[in-house]
């Protein structure tokens, strides 16, 4: 079974591309800026091939995991080469390289961006960069869902490869009203954002981009100082927007329907809340004495540890000047990673929180053997299929991990350079230390240390497995060919 | 249970202390050195105290897992700082809490020194360091078991507690045999390296303190530049012995009982030996074009990788001047370490098989989600418990290793000394790069680094747990004071 589906399905995904592509053309319009007409073109392109490939109905009505896997990974590269196309045809970012990278950055809400000067590039592209960190955040595929019918558990497989965390969960019954809540929640969270802004006086242009940015937890920036330039209201605004795009949806879905016990009681959101607290009372004491002020110490330890925890990777102040323990915690905090069902990447504090649990358990078995205490979260027992599979997680992550970082060392950068930019890129955060500092880029990376850091992205956001499975020959069996079907 | 067969194990190890410590008085009576004064003292006090405590019979027979662990770390504990003290009483090293760190490196083998100028030391306390490395290697409560009897499962729990790797294999049913086994062929083999270090006109002072500190794969060097100064031959014959000590012992046992097909066919010994080779060719290719000669460049690249692999720690070259691939690839294969079941450290060649094969097996369940396929090593299935073990394994050695990094990071080092001097003695390998590197040392640390640097030497050579439930309050519990028993 597999290509009809498959082709389908990228289709519509490239056809929801033109539609959202059309955004861009329109800040053109508003700014009268010529560079529109490159993402009208792109646009026209993507609806044309979407069209193409829709055609004709799928033969096949269902699919299973690896379809669902591939489907996603291919989606997501799709989505970034086509994203990279204006870029490049507008001649603002030269290389199609580099044009790729910023999309795929975009996309996966990393945020590391290739230009030195960002400022230079037309508001269209800007708004375009900071958008593809919005689509990204939430994902396509669940944004297909939300419009398209698609039958049965095909669209469990789809949803399970695109969400981040561990276990994903239907809020409601329906995969496809699941989707739709989840997106009026993002957009209506983007718009207060926004407001908040404006209400600072931050000019419209720059409170919709930073609000796109920051609700997709991506962080690109409009301007070269990233958000150092702003108000200390404007910086906290974005903190508390960093954190609460940080949390898990199911929090907010809890909220709305008022199940306020349930909504509180989520264990991993507090643990979340409480590393946030926890890191920026230490990054604080560590650096109040070299700050101007202490609120101004205050401000700059939030608002990077909200930026780092998140993912996001906006930054007020250089860190990579900060004292070294400050700087510590905060790649520390990098790995740590937002609550699973955000937008945010990471490995994630669930998993966390199962790591360390399934250590106190490992260490009462050697105290009493013969106790068999299921770890627990919010008192449910955690089934031991959920432990196994974050165990595998973590040591599937730390593979691509030193694979990455020797193949980027085959460049010759110093170690710190080539551990925090695959950190920085597999985590989706942004920013690194030293060379890839958050006053730096990742500009000056060969093309195929771009390709391993894109990669990394990639398998950041769609959680390894969907994105591995694409360079394991096996996989593509029966995918493109299908097997004869025995006649009836 | 509890107290007393602790205290009567606890006493036996003094005493064993005791013995070997008469060693170095000898080297003193040789060389005619005052210091070995400190040394017969020290001897005495073990001797006296493990008298004392081993006077009473223990007045139970058998324990558990968890005072298995826990007289295992004592022991180790103990050892220590008996070891430290002649040192730190001569004067030779100042400070007990240096002494402290040079006795606990000696004995986990890790080889790290607080040492800028070792060549001053009496050559009394350089044999003291090297035989330390030799007694940690094999371990000294697995010596004990060679010449102590034990009853039942007392024994087993013991060795596990000691022994490197995911499981402890009996050669033969009764474990005091199989301790003997292994110390006879431990003995041989470094009996052999004596021989031909001296063949190599080595100075017998030098050749037997090379030998004893490679077949522990400890790494103190009586001379400044380690290895540096001495030919070609003879590093390439510490080369050979540190890849040979670095083999699972299982495999000697299999060769001398004539069992070749089965020696040969491990799967672990042949994945160690690959890795090694194709490190070797890799540094080889990246600092031939730096190297005085093509055979220079080999010998570096073949020591080095030995060196760091098997977790030894000799050096012939200042391998943080090389490139950055080198060093990266360095840094890896510290991680990596030896094979289970030798003298050597790090995460263990097996460990990383089956990591790799539990990964393999993922990818492949979401290809056939309905395969029920066991990972093998060797063609015989791995049980699910030992992989689970595994997984729990590294997922405790990340979390000690983040938060060591996290608590050295306070001293406001950079990251490269803080990461590297972390994972060198975790992993019980000696020299990190940048200011831990192959040509620098310890010494610089503050005090609480140390006891922190320290307790990851004990933990990475003791396997993680049975140091770490030290620390678990509930672990305590029955272990000093006796539950009454109800009366018949």
């Amino acid at each position: 079974m597999g290509n009809t589906i498959i082709r389908y399905i990228l289709g519509q995904v490239l056809k929801i591309q033109a539609i959202l592509m059309l955004l861009p053309c329109l800040v053109a319009l508003i700014y009268r800026e010529h560079v529109g007409v490159y993402y009208f073109a792109t646009a026209a392109g993507c609806a044309l091939f979407g069209m193409l490939m829709t055609l004709r109905k799928p033969t096949q009505a269902v699919f299973y995991l690896k379809e669902g896997c591939i489907t996603t990974s291919l989606s997501w590269i799709l989505l970034s080469v086509f994203g990279a196309i204006p870029l490049f045809l507008s001649g603002e970012i030269p290389s199609f390289i580099d044009a790729l990278f910023e999309s795929v950055s975009g996309l996966t809400t990393t945020g590391a961006t290739i230009l030195s000067d960002v400022e230079a590039l037309s508001h269209c592209s800007l708004f375009w960069r900071s958008f593809s960190h919005w689509i990204g955040g939430m994902g396509v595929l669940v944004f297909m869902l939300a419009i398209i019918p698609l039958s049965g558990g095909s669209n469990m497989n789809l949803m399970r490869a695109e969400s981040p965390g561990p276990s994903v969960g239907k809020l409601v019954p329906k995969i496809r009203y699941t989707a739709r809540i989840l997106y009026i929640i993002y957009f209506s969270m983007t718009l207060a954002a926004i407001l908040m802004l404006a209400l600072g006086g931050m000019p419209l242009f720059d409170a919709v981009n930073t609000a796109l940015a920051t609700a997709g937890t991506g962080g690109f920036s409009i301007k070269a100082d990233s958000m150092a330039g702003y108000s200390a209201y404007i910086q906290w605004v974005v903190t508390v927007f960093m954190i609460l795009f940080g949390i898990n949806f199911n929090a907010y879905y809890l909220l709305l329907f008022r199940n306020f016990r349930k909504a509180f009681g989520m264990e991993e959101v507090r643990y979340y809340l409480l590393t946030i607290l926890v890191s920026t009372g230490i990054i604080f004491a560590n650096i109040v004495n070299t700050s101007s002020s202490a609120f101004r110490a205050l401000t700059d330890a939030a608002f990077q540890v909200a930026s780092i925890m998140t993912s996001t990777g906006f930054s007020t102040a250089d860190f990579n000047l900060w004292p070294h323990t400050s700087q510590t915690l905060l790649v520390l905090i990098m790995f740590i990673g937002a609550c699973a069902g955000s937008t945010g990447g990471g490995i994630k504090v669930s998993r966390i929180m199962i790591l360390l649990k399934s250590l106190r358990k490992e260490i009462t078995s050697y105290i009493h053997p013969k106790s068999i205490k299921k770890i627990r979260i919010e008192g449910k027992p955690v089934e031991h299929e959920v432990v196994r599979s974050v165990n595998v997680y973590i040591i599937t992550y730390l593979i691509i991990f030193v694979v990455s970082v020797f193949l980027i060392s085959i460049e010759e950068r110093d170690l710190v350079t080539n551990f925090t930019a695959v950190a920085a890129t597999i985590n989706n955060t942004g920013p690194g230390l030293s060379m890839v500092g958050p006053v730096e880029n990742f500009g000056f990376f060969c093309g195929f240390s771009k390709f391993v850091l894109m990669l990394d992205m990639l398998a950041g956001r769609l959680e390894l497995f969907p994105l591995l499975i694409l360079f394991y020959p096996a996989a593509w069996k029966n995918v493109w060919i299908r097997k004869k079907q025995p006649s009836p």
